[in-house]
């Protein structure tokens, strides 16, 4: 569908908790469908990705944000605009790596899992939010950015934090010269 | 998970583009899953309605509202409190019946199809946006309204406009004086 350009940026914005709950309904029709929690996972991530390679179109026509010159730059973005804009929560970064190329987001809350208690005891392997995997990794992958991207702690889990591992694959530099 | 009192109404503000294609995937989903519309259109109503009756709490919660007095001021809440809320939009709303009970939504824009071209030949009789009619039952349940909601205009099958029927069953004086 086409958009007005009048649009006011206002009209975009939604209480989240719908989106939560819908996101919820998803996660319990595909643990119907698939009895292994790793196909569940696979198959969120590969929505996610899906979903990424289209919302990064809309990420940069509304953040108009500028090109990042280096990977801690493009972690800084995704947590800092990107989470802001989607979840209405900013993630903190960590870099993981001496070779500057590894990041994590650190979330004390997540908000996809408000009406979540808790993992069944049968889904213990089941990563619940694994679509926002692949919407990052779509999402870079739309800007030449190759990155593995899974969840290394999660709170549904035990764990003291949600923590996202983003691992760029290589520079663009490296691509660019692959390609001559 | 526990609410902290302190947190802002800005918190829970996000984009709606990220619902929106995730609502997508959902639907894709489903019409993997079931071969007949109707089937596809069943189950999204009944996400919905589980959705429905727990957002209901969210939204008094949030929205602090007066107890509506007629079915003609929860047809309005609904629209332009609740609609706007969760997905940025208010519907126009009109009655349909002498008796009072019959209201439509009408939608010249469906923020949810807005990543939809149009449906596949094959899904005719598909009702996209089925989810948002449970939801609008279920919650409504919660505050002891029966309702019927159906999409009676869809943009998405041609229609010059998107149209939510939603007929109340009974008025809260009958139910009493049955229970008597």
């Amino acid at each position: 569908m086409s958009r007005s350009p009048g649009r006011k940026q206002e009209n975009h914005k939604i209480s989240r908790e719908l989106f939560v709950l819908t996101y919820g309904a998803l996660v319990a029709q595909l643990c119907k469908e698939y009895e292994k929690d790793e196909d569940v996972n696979a198959c969120l991530d590969r929505m996610g990705y899906s979903i990424g390679i289209r919302l990064i179109d809309d990420f940069l026509a509304r953040s108009a944000v500028r090109k990042c010159r280096s990977y801690s730059e493009t972690a800084d973005m995704i947590a800092q605009v990107a989470f802001k804009m989607y979840l209405g929560v900013t993630p903190s970064v960590s870099c993981n790596s001496v070779t500057g190329n590894e990041f994590s987001l650190i979330l004390d809350k997540n908000p996809l899992v408000d009406f979540v208690e808790e993992l069944p005891a049968e889904r213990a392997s089941l990563c619940y939010c694994n679509l926002l995997c692949g919407v990052i990794r779509g999402a870079l992958e739309m800007v030449h950015l190759a990155a593995e991207v899974s969840f290394l702690q999660d709170r549904l889990k035990g764990d003291a934090v949600t923590e996202i591992g983003i691992t760029f694959l290589r520079k663009p530099e490296d691509r660019r010269h692959r390609r001559n």
